[in-house]
């Protein structure tokens, strides 16, 4: 098991950050991310760096303090989300030019500017600047996208190292990002020249965005001969709890993912069938909707567990979480949360023991 | 001061009941009511009645344990929402007629159906059925209303100690309901004739809707004059916390109100000025989402209180409260929430020392 220190706190892997995209995880605070035992959550660059602003962040001397946070801080380059979210976007070696999806003003990210924001932000894992490409992409631009996404890696650990000393947190580590879609061979060799950059962790992007299981497995395990065995590794965006049991087997530390969170305020929760996670029944997801339990008496806890949350949770029935979904009150997706984050991190911590 | 005895609490008035319209307190689990200090909250008959539905209700046996509240319950007749949300709706004596807002199904609610179902609830105070009254009614259907509301009271007391025995909660008590409009005389006629009947409590119903406070204050004076001194008084549905310290001043010893809890979910927060209550001046409310709050370091939470939910408020600043109404993260309705029932409760704290 390898453990990672950082300046707020040390993190056994495997672990999973759930995720506080605008600097809250949605429907709960910093004091329920405690209660719930995670001690690192991640945030999103792009989002913070529109809203609040910087300005704000920098008043309160990162976002640790903004939002009472005393746990690790991941957080993302704003790559993905200007690809994803920016309503226009223009490429070149320089950055990225987008339009804020909010009021359409201007911005221009370059990997420079995102090591800024991710210090100004004090961020325990500073991820570099990436392309995200599309999954359609031919192989020759594929290739053009992989080697600038190196140079801008370059540039970012340049940008982290000068940043440093200002930043509003000294001790950070800096994660390259492996990309190269499924193609095995550009995987190695993108993962090889970042490694000659050198980083203090690795992280594989541009995975679970809809290609099948089955070949992002393929990639995890050719990185897996790979990678330094020393530095933690971060599947980015994935996955589902038996993915998650595979790529741990396969070298992964680190995981980060929307499924416990956005399926819990569609009503959908993860609960455990049994302790065998070698087998993949060892989970069930079901709709909390369904009549099926509209008189059940079941708690929303696992017997015996006895944290603060599940002492919560274990008052609530699911006939009770059926109806607040049913009549839409928001405490349905707020202990479904909590009810999906447990599974989450409880997979986690059977993962590492 | 009078101590109300209910089989789940004695409440000291004056007090305030935050509105669990559903079975929850929007935004809040039960476990958060009682962190907040409440002694008592009130759920909606009619919305209850609909979904879950009495079937999952007598499962449970009763909302006490279905919401895992064990703090006193006052539940309305349910008449309010059948004449301000059901779809279609014709009066006769025996009851009103409606069709549900939710699926258009016919129901016909009669005092006695109401009565059974605050019983199968478990309601601590039991409301009868009244006939709420637009306001722009003629004084001769007033008048006839008003006798309606009294024969249909006579019923709820009838069917009310019928039910008493077999209903989910021995020893709750039943309040009457005058009204009769702004006309004093008539409001005074139908609390004396309630009084003949003889009920637990008395609500005034039929004002806080749209009327001028000073009408409203009038019809209070006037009642205060007549209901008996030794049994509480309820004022339904109001009101801003001026009115509130005026309406103690004359008599009421309980309120409910959707202020508190609608306005924080729209970002308006009610805070104390100073301690004089008998200056209107004592509190302000504030727009969150001001450009003045963007920076602003004061915690959430009034200094000293160190109560659990002043220790989770006193984490957070107005800035990063700002922030997530801004951005629309729902914690920040929750954290608004939490503030204005502190602040209400507080509110009555200081009315009753």
């Amino acid at each position: 098991m390898k453990v990672l220190k950082t300046p707020h706190g040390e993190l056994k892997t495997p672990f999973f950050m759930p995720i506080a995209t605008k600097g809250a995880v949605k429907t709960l605070s910093s004091f329920d991310i405690e209660r719930l035992g995670s001690p690192i959550i991640l945030s999103n660059t792009y989002h913070l760096y529109l809203r609040p602003g910087m300005d704000v962040i920098k008043h309160f001397g990162g976002l640790h303090k903004f939002m009472d946070w005393d746990g690790a801080l991941l957080t993302d380059s704003g790559g993905y989300q200007v690809f994803s979210l920016a309503k226009i976007r223009k490429l070149t070696e320089e950055g990225v030019k987008f339009a804020s999806h909010i009021d359409g003003s201007r911005h221009l990210l370059t990997p420079e500017l995102s090591i800024e924001i991710q210090q100004t932000l004090g961020s325990d894992i500073v991820m570099v600047l990436d392309e995200c490409t599309p999954p359609d992409m031919s192989l020759t631009d594929l290739k053009k996208s992989v080697e600038r996404t190196t140079r801008w890696a370059e540039r970012s650990k340049a940008a982290f190292e000068k940043g440093r000393d200002a930043s509003n947190n000294f001790g950070a580590q800096l994660f390259g990002i492996v990309q190269g879609g499924t193609d095995i061979d550009l995987r190695i060799k993108h993962a090889q020249d970042l490694m000659k950059i050198g980083f203090d962790g690795y992280a594989i992007g541009g995975l679970s965005v809809g290609e099948p299981f089955e070949q992002a497995l393929e990639v995890i395990k050719a990185l897996d001969e790979v990678l330094p065995k020393d530095k933690p590794r971060y599947f980015m965006g994935g996955g589902k709890p038996d993915e998650i049991v595979a790529y741990v087997k396969n070298g992964i530390d680190m995981f980060d993912c929307v499924i416990p969170t956005r399926n819990a305020r569609h009503g959908l929760i993860y609960r455990f069938v049994h302790d065998d996670l070698s087998k993949p029944d060892f989970f069930e997801s079901i709709h909390i909707t369904n009549e099926k339990w509209k008189f059940d008496e079941a708690t929303l806890a696992y017997p015996n567990d006895d944290d603060p949350i599940s002492k919560e949770l274990s008052r609530y029935s699911y006939a009770y979480l059926r109806h607040l979904f049913t009549v839409e009150e928001v405490l349905g997706q707020r202990l479904a949360t909590l009810m999906n984050l447990k599974f989450y991190l409880g997979l986690m911590e059977r993962l590492r023991s």
